[in-house]
This record gives structure tokens, C-alpha cells and sequence, in this order.
């Protein structure tokens, strides 16, 4: 019982350790590059990385284009396309801001946001996610914010964070 | 002539310099110190700095805070208000996501995102504002998310940045 309770303790207290919060803004497919234009112009943003749609291809309606990576200042943002198609493990239904929390502990995080208050919207899946591929979970926070805890770029990207 | 169109050139690549860029959450006033207890408990949000009300007071209906500053990893989100009461230079009329932009060069940075395409929603105003007081700008670009465009957090709160 002593070893339960300390194991209890240990669990509880599991902490979480995040490498990086992106933001994520979801535009119509057909205007992803121009959502990434638009904050070169605007705000002298820079890319850093792309990622290109694994199926798509060039001839295709949908643009290659499912994410870019940008840096403003010291912050890093995400533009992504909404489009709804099989290989997106967690759909994006409607354009906007959701928070990318990107983390190696994806089960404890999104274990320790619900029981927080946080709501589930999705299984933890896998596949080309909208952070650069690797693991996605997503919860909604009580005041309608949407996380999505996933792998960090850098464990499937070419590009170090 | 010359001259003038030497300034026309200075002017148009006069660049912007950012020192932030940080996530802001607008909640119900009623539900601000909820939300920064949700993110501590949930995410392990570190509370770095918190604005209170010049004008509130601790009777009335409305709570102090207007705006806290929460670290998550490396990054910084500002949990701030809703209320619409005349000192805020920015109403906010809704909640959600919008993003703060610090820079000192504020008029340059809201020109330079009204040519590439975003519409300005407001006058740069002065006075407390909801990124720790000084200007503020608002912006909406083409993709529908919405820039406040605001003076660096440490020239008006005691937090060095």
C-alpha cells in the first residue's frame, strides 16, 4: 500500500515537459500560399519549413502545399490548410487559430489537459499530422481554444528545432 | 524630386522590428482567473506578470485582472478580458485567439499590413491596453485572424522582457 501510494504520488505529479507552443492557422487550401505571402508582405516573416501533401500531386486541384512554417520575431506560426481529405488524422473543419503544443508525452498531456477540464475531440492517431506528421491528439479547453499536442517538428522533419 | 523619391524608397523597405509576438486568449471577464488556473493546471503555464484594472475596484462586479501573462514552454500567451468598458483603447467583442505583435514602431508596422492586404479596424489608440498599456493597433488580415499591433510589454509593466 505504501508503494501504491508513492506510485500514486509519482503519477500525479507526472510532469510534462513542452518543447514548443506554435500557433496554427487554418486557411482554405487554395489559399495557403497565399496566407504565407501575405505574412512575408505584411509582416516580414520568414520560412523555415514546408511541408508538401505526401498524395497530392501537382496536377491536382488541391495545392501540394499542407503546412508552412514561419518565423515572426522569435515565435514560430504554422499555416495550415484545411482541406479534408483521408490522410489528415485530425480534421480541421473550419478556418482559424488553434495552439500546436508539441511534446514527447502526448498520452500524459492530453491525459493531464482533460482532467484539467479540457475536452478530447479525437483519439491520439497517427500519420501525417497537421504539426509536421509524427502523433496528434486534440482537446478543447473550457473557454473554446483548441490544442492539438503532438510530436515535435524536429522528430519528423528535416529541420532542426 | 530627387529627393522625395529617395524618401519614397526609405520609406517602403523602412523595416519593422518585432520584439514579440504572443498569443492572446480573450475570455469573459468573469472567467479570466478560471482560465489562468485551467492553463497552470493543465499545461503547467507558469503565471509571469498580471495586469490589473486602473478603475476597478475590488467591490465591484467585474474582477481586477484585465490581463495575465502565462509562460508554456518558451512562449508567452496573454489571458485577457472581454469586458468592453471605456478604458480599453481595443474592444474586444468576442472570445478567442488573436495574436499580439510588439514592436515600437507601431504606425510603420500598421501601414506596411494594411498594403499587403489586412484591414485596419481601428484607430491606434493610447492608454491601457490589453498588451500591458501603451499604443495599440488592430489589424484583421485576409485570412480572417485578427493583429493587435502593440507596444513591447516592458515598457509599461515592471517585467523585464
Amino acid at each position: 500500500m505504501a508503494t501504491e501510494a508513492t506510485n500514486g504520488a509519482a503519477l500525479a505529479e507526472h510532469s510534462v515537459t513542452f518543447m514548443a507552443l506554435k500557433p496554427q492557422v487554418f486557411v482554405e487550401a487554395s489559399k495557403v500560399n497565399d496566407a504565407v505571402a501575405f505574412y512575408k508582405a505584411a509582416f516580414g516573416a520568414e520560412e523555415v519549413n514546408r511541408v508538401t501533401h505526401p498524395k497530392r500531386k501537382a496536377d491536382q486541384e488541391l495545392p501540394l502545399l499542407i503546412s508552412a512554417e514561419i518565423k515572426l520575431g522569435s515565435s514560430t506560426i504554422l499555416i495550415s490548410d484545411v482541406a479534408d481529405d483521408s490522410t489528415a488524422p485530425v480534421k480541421a473543419t473550419s478556418t482559424g487559430l488553434v495552439f500546436c503544443l508539441e511534446t514527447e508525452d502526448i498520452d500524459a498531456s492530453v491525459e493531464k489537459a482533460v482532467k484539467a477540464g479540457a475536452v478530447a475531440e479525437s483519439e491520439v492517431t497517427e500519420g501525417e499530422g497537421a504539426c509536421c506528421g509524427g502523433r496528434v491528439g486534440k482537446v478543447k479547453d473550457p473557454y473554446g481554444i483548441v490544442w492539438l499536442i503532438c510530436t515535435p517538428a524536429k522528430k519528423c522533419g528535416d529541420v532542426e528545432a
